[in-house]
């Protein structure tokens, strides 16, 4: 999990942006957690999607805005204080969620926070109602700033993401247990799932790409009822949001045993992926690496057939930048962690992707998956 | 999955309710989908919340403004104009997606909408920044009246109720081939997870309690690695989110041969759901079905052991109106869909819950579910 020593790092950084506002008001989800460890379970995020609020003052001190239904989950967060507000008792029928999360925080506004001139909050998340009680504060929006603080982990980031490609590792290694003509795509998936989940051990949200057959040379999608056959690729690419944070690695894998034709397929990916290595490091944009990622593809005469990035961010959201592609000058730095996923679709053959995570250190990089790769 | 005469039927009844108003805007996920059948795979909903925006002029036509990822899914929706605005290419790093879908709704409402003196939109969850280019129109919200709305459901609602039911009677169907001394509540997790996807063929966003042990005495909860012993009870209360609708019914299972105490205490559950269908009909009030519910548990002498709602109403939310609670006045009408969850917790014994769902109908009611109640 996040850590307090972590929280309260990101949370400097963004009081010293922000230095000359009365008020920091965080709304997004992912936001609130990266700044306080608020998290309920990854699962049960859908129903808490931008209702609770954290609130930090210009001395530093920090509020939690929480209905009693998170009530556990906040006493777990490191905050100062907490505001919880009762939603719904079991004895009165409970207001609409949103409307009453809006009101819930302009009476906290109101009563502790009502003096601010200059507030800063997320205004493309924020909404419109929680503002009321602000209305005549001067408003800038740190949502931009938010996402470029994203891009370099911390400590308490990486033990989460580790834990996240641990948990995963063990979704891709069922798949060489199960894997035998007659599964379906969704036979596939429930195994993977459980896996997964069972390796966390807690309710995981589970997405991903499971694209067998002749959907393949599409590159993905979700699991449907096509029955894997002999002789059948079938990608598998996974990212589960385990503690809010994802892993995100492929492979490609075959029903029975693969033909060359198959294996000469995987191994120019192999040598993408060799050569996108061989230039991970600081200092490098987001097109270089696209460049030396589409080489050994094009190489093969397979450049129509690599549409998609060579990678991107990852951490809380999926993608984010840094975003391996033809027109990114983003810069490489020390703490962004990243996939690199070299994929070739071929319309009446096959498609394949493989892919690994990476954490950019001063030096290079540390491969973070170890999932085997290969059909 | 929704229908075009369902979504057409209820932008009709939102559109009569604000006559009014030259524009309305709809931001909440779940009501995008209500009025337009707009809907990502259930567990993508996590990646898209309140990125796309549905527009509803006076005339009745209806714009979808999605981004480029949701392309797919906007082609199956039941709208008139859709603009498809570009958030990632594969080839330019991304923007903020919150910020740019911000943008995108400005954009479209500068374009089109320019014009509106009054417009109706979701105060509450509508983002600041997306009203920019409607800055001097007068805004009602529009959140409570899709509250109220939501309550009795459409037939197309109803199918999808039915859908999610039945892939849920699978995982309850499971427990009972797999339950045994030995395993962990995080391995009947992942056994019911499995069932209820492939009896649903899609990806599912599962939630519920799964409580064992000693934890049935607090009467819920995610699971854990707590291992089950010959003799428990465990709570299995599921209701995962399938296209959008919920499930969401209980039963408590015995590992091994249940004590005559244990079925003792279920009977007197059993007895308090039997009073209830006895009084559920429409006119009824949601306290009434509450004290009805209370009564066979309090002659127990168990009074104390039942703190929760007696059972709430079901659909796009959990839990939603009607509340049966004990200071509800809601009145039950035909259409309502409601769970009913009689439970009694007893500290140092044993904790148990059992729970249908059911259609209010003209005359009384149809029980929806169909597992089996009992250890």
């Amino acid at each position: 999990m996040l850590t307090s020593k972590g929280c309260g790092a990101r949370r400097q950084v963004l009081r010293d942006k922000f230095r000359d506002c009365d008020l920091l008001i965080i709304s997004q989800p992912h936001h609130v957690y990266y700044l306080s460890g608020f998290l309920p379970t990854s699962s049960e995020l859908v129903r808490w999607w931008g209702l609770n609020f954290l609130l930090i003052d210009k001395q530093g001190e920090v509020r939690l805005v929480v209905d009693n239904w998170g009530e556990a989950y906040a006493d777990k967060a490191y905050v100062d204080y907490r505001t919880i507000w009762t939603w719904y008792d079991f004895s009165h029928p409970a207001d609409d969620k949103y409307a009453a999360a809006s009101q819930a925080l302009s009476n906290v506004l109101g009563k502790h926070y009502s003096k601010c001139s200059k507030v800063a909050c997320e205004l493309s998340h924020l909404p419109v109602a929680a503002l009321d009680a602000l209305d005549s504060s001067e408003k800038v929006d740190l949502g931009p700033e938010l996402q470029v603080m994203r891009r370099v982990k911390h400590e308490d980031e990486m033990a989460c993401i580790r834990h996240a490609i641990d948990a995963t590792a063990a979704g891709h290694l069922a798949v060489r247990e199960i894997l035998r003509p007659g599964l379906s795509e969704m036979d596939v998936y429930v195994e993977i799932q459980a896996a997964i989940a069972n390796a966390a051990c807690e309710p995981i949200l589970m997405l991903g790409d499971f694209a067998g057959g002749k959907r393949t040379q599409v590159g993905g999608g979700p699991p449907t009822r096509n029955v894997l056959q002999e002789g059948d690729l079938i990608i598998l690419d996974l990212f589960p949001v385990i503690r809010g944070y994802r892993a995100d690695f492929t492979n490609t894998y075959c029903v029975g045993e693969p033909s060359q034709e198959q294996i000469d397929h995987l191994s120019i990916l192999q040598r993408a992926m060799d050569v996108v290595e061989e230039a991970l490091q600081p200092g490098v944009t987001g097109s270089e690496i696209y460049e030396a990622c589409c080489a050994p593809i094009a190489e093969a005469g397979l450049g129509e057939a690599f549409f998609h990035h060579a990678g991107h961010g990852l951490g809380l959201g999926h993608p984010e930048a840094p975003f391996l592609v033809p027109n990114s000058k983003e810069v490489l730095q020390a703490g962004d962690v990243v996939t690199v996923e070299p994929g070739a679709y071929v319309d009446g053959f096959v498609g394949a992707r493989i892919e690994n995570n990476y954490l950019i250190t001063e030096q290079s990089f540390e491969r973070l998956s170890h999932h085997e790769i290969g059909l």
